[in-house]
């Protein structure tokens, strides 16, 4: 028989039935009637997601890609930049602005840390006149969710445009672009939006683009002036990857007929449930115990042991993926991403097999409480 | 009853079921054993599509971006480069070259013409010292297919590197990169490999990477080096579109196990066919009436005739998409793509089409012949 398979990482996460369904549907042509509806209905409904009025840029790549766009297209020759980071994905921010010739000043906090509004502040005010300042709404690499709002008030108060990476965030936790005057926020298809890999997205505010329009970088296919016009036309500048489109549609229709704030809470749960599920299991937190991080929780593993052996044997053994740590966290941290088509029972799922596996290879855990823990926090969040 | 669809442009193109019948399962880990058996097969069969012993770097973007990676990672602050150009894909190397900042010299040729060897040879020896030429193999606004191995030795002889945009004649005409020494090559997953938009490769010989060595150009997404690094441990950069990836596994399976040379015959005797379905109409080719233009046939509209008009009808009265004219031959011409999963009912069906509704619009034509004739061909093309 073939092997169930369980993918309970932080991305790609698993896609509904129906999203799968539209991709095995014949290919259509991106210039055709068909497809030029659906493709406006979901520039619509990114801009619900995003709960914004501005355009939601669309591209074919990999969230990064949305990054490169960002930094291609508000870089302007001398200007300073400041990036805040505490992970992986904020040093992206950091590598890519400094790759780009960006004056970058990088407020590098330890990885795990939740950068705050203070942080900020206070590295805005070292920095002098910064133009852009760069954030991480969700670290994905150490479970951390900001408080993305109050950063960036800082930042607006000291005068500079405030870029959101949300890739991870996006649909799981709430993001209002414009009430929290939000310039950019870029994100993707493969978290919270249910879709597979492949696109990736960003919505600029007109202070963002009037940044656009003073940048001196040279940028061709992420030049985010040339994919505006294009959509206005309710185009594509390049070939799209029509399928992953017409999947999307259907993801995001899904998740708004199901409500953003169900969503928001459903995941809120999620999280809660996790950690207490981790913790009944005598297991340490490397995430914040918090309500904010709902997307990703991040767990120390016992002393001495190795998160890739983990996280192999899980794999090897039982068909389960979730993720290791990454970069200075590698072997240190395993994480359970629970973003997007997930509900409690991918929850027990996933601290039952680590529970299995970790007692299997001599830790010194509490067997049998994790996931009877995790369901019932779960359903004690349930609104009345 | 639900409208059956013809998709008869030159990209995307029709993908086979058993490709489509892929993208439906669900969403594998990029870093999972399995996705990475899949992956690295999926690298060693595009080298032998490429006929290449060189790394095929994959890139998740449209063919667009395959382009920006070659520019981005050859040009040097300082280097002349030129563009032998004939349509609207040439232009669009001169477009984004000029946009990176190189020296560029812009051969440019009518839209339509053949580059020929002699056309590179003399402006080579206009131009001086030229580190970089870029070259399309089948301009898919026009139907031309240009003798690149001859254009490449014009090209090795001078010195310069050779850049080819492969995108619509990879798996479709023969190409041959180690053997007639191309350095850099670009192509996507949309036209004779079968799959729907969103991947994009460029492979790249040593002299080639000599080059990257002295880029001064920054990049970060479409860095080679860093997907080079990524690819020989089976790994990739940035999170890529798995669902794409292994259908094009299963596409380039599909074309291999037919015959590259099989396929390059099929694509010869569709071309020859439409090309005599077409005049049979007593309709005037656009393109040249030989056999290496077997991937596009561009015909001209009748005198007075818009092939706008005649796109729309086929698209909202038969279910059927061709293509029209792109810039300057917008409304001019009319196109009709024979690329991959693709045979000569096809044709038959394409030119029955435009005959019928050609016919319906008043245009002085030969009924009755098209696609007879055209099967009458293609049959008369079979090895014996």
């Amino acid at each position: 028989m073939a092997e169930k398979r369980y993918l309970l990482t932080p991305g790609p996460t698993p896609v509904p039935p129906e999203v799968l369904a539209e991709l095995a549907k014949p290919v259509i042509h991106h210039r055709e009637r068909d497809y030029r509806e659906i493709y406006e209905r979901c520039l619509l409904r990114l801009q619900e997601v995003y709960r914004t009025k501005n355009d939601v840029l669309m591209f074919t790549t990999s969230g990064t890609g949305a990054f490169e766009s960002a930094v291609a297209n508000l870089t302007s020759a001398g200007d300073r930049q400041l990036v805040l980071s505490a992970g992986n994905f904020g040093e992206r921010w950091a590598g890519m602005a400094k790759a780009f010739g960006a004056d970058l000043v990088h407020a590098r906090l330890e990885w795990g840390e939740t950068p705050e509004p203070e942080d900020l502040r206070s590295a805005l005010s070292d920095a002098g006149d910064v133009k852009v300042v760069y954030l991480t709404h969700s670290e994905t690499s150490t479970g951390v969710v900001c408080d993305v709002q109050g950063l960036a008030a800082v930042a607006k108060e000291a005068g500079a445009l405030v870029v959101v990476d949300a890739v991870s965030s996006l649909g799981a936790v709430p993001l209002e672009m414009d009430d929290w005057g939000l310039d950019v926020v870029v994100s993707g298809s493969q978290k919270a939006l249910m879709t597979p890999p492949g696109l990736a997205t960003a919505a600029v505010s007109a202070a963002g683009w009037e940044q656009v329009a003073r940048s001196t970088l040279p940028s061709f296919y992420f030049n985010w002036e040339r994919t505006r016009k294009a959509q206005e036309q309710v185009d594509s500048a390049f070939t799209p990857a029509v399928s992953l489109i017409v999947a999307l549609d259907v993801a995001l229709g899904l998740l708004l007929d199901g409500g953003l704030d169900d969503a928001f809470e459903r995941h809120l749960r999620l999280g809660r449930a996790c950690r207490a599920g981790i913790k009944a299991m005598g297991l340490e937190l490397f995430s914040p115990d918090e309500d904010r991080s709902a997307v990703v929780t991040a767990v120390r593993m016992p002393d001495g042991m190795d998160s890739a052996e983990l996280a192999r044997a899980l794999r090897d053994r039982h068909g389960i993926t979730i993720a290791g740590g990454q970069g200075e966290l590698k072997g240190v941290i395993f994480r359970i991403g629970h973003i997007g088509w997930y509900d409690e029972f991918d929850i027990a799922t996933a601290l039952s097999a680590v529970e299995l596996v970790l007692g299997e290879l001599g830790a010194p855990i509490e067997r049998g409480q994790a996931a009877t823990r995790a369901l019932e926090v779960y359903a004690e969040g349930a609104t009345v």
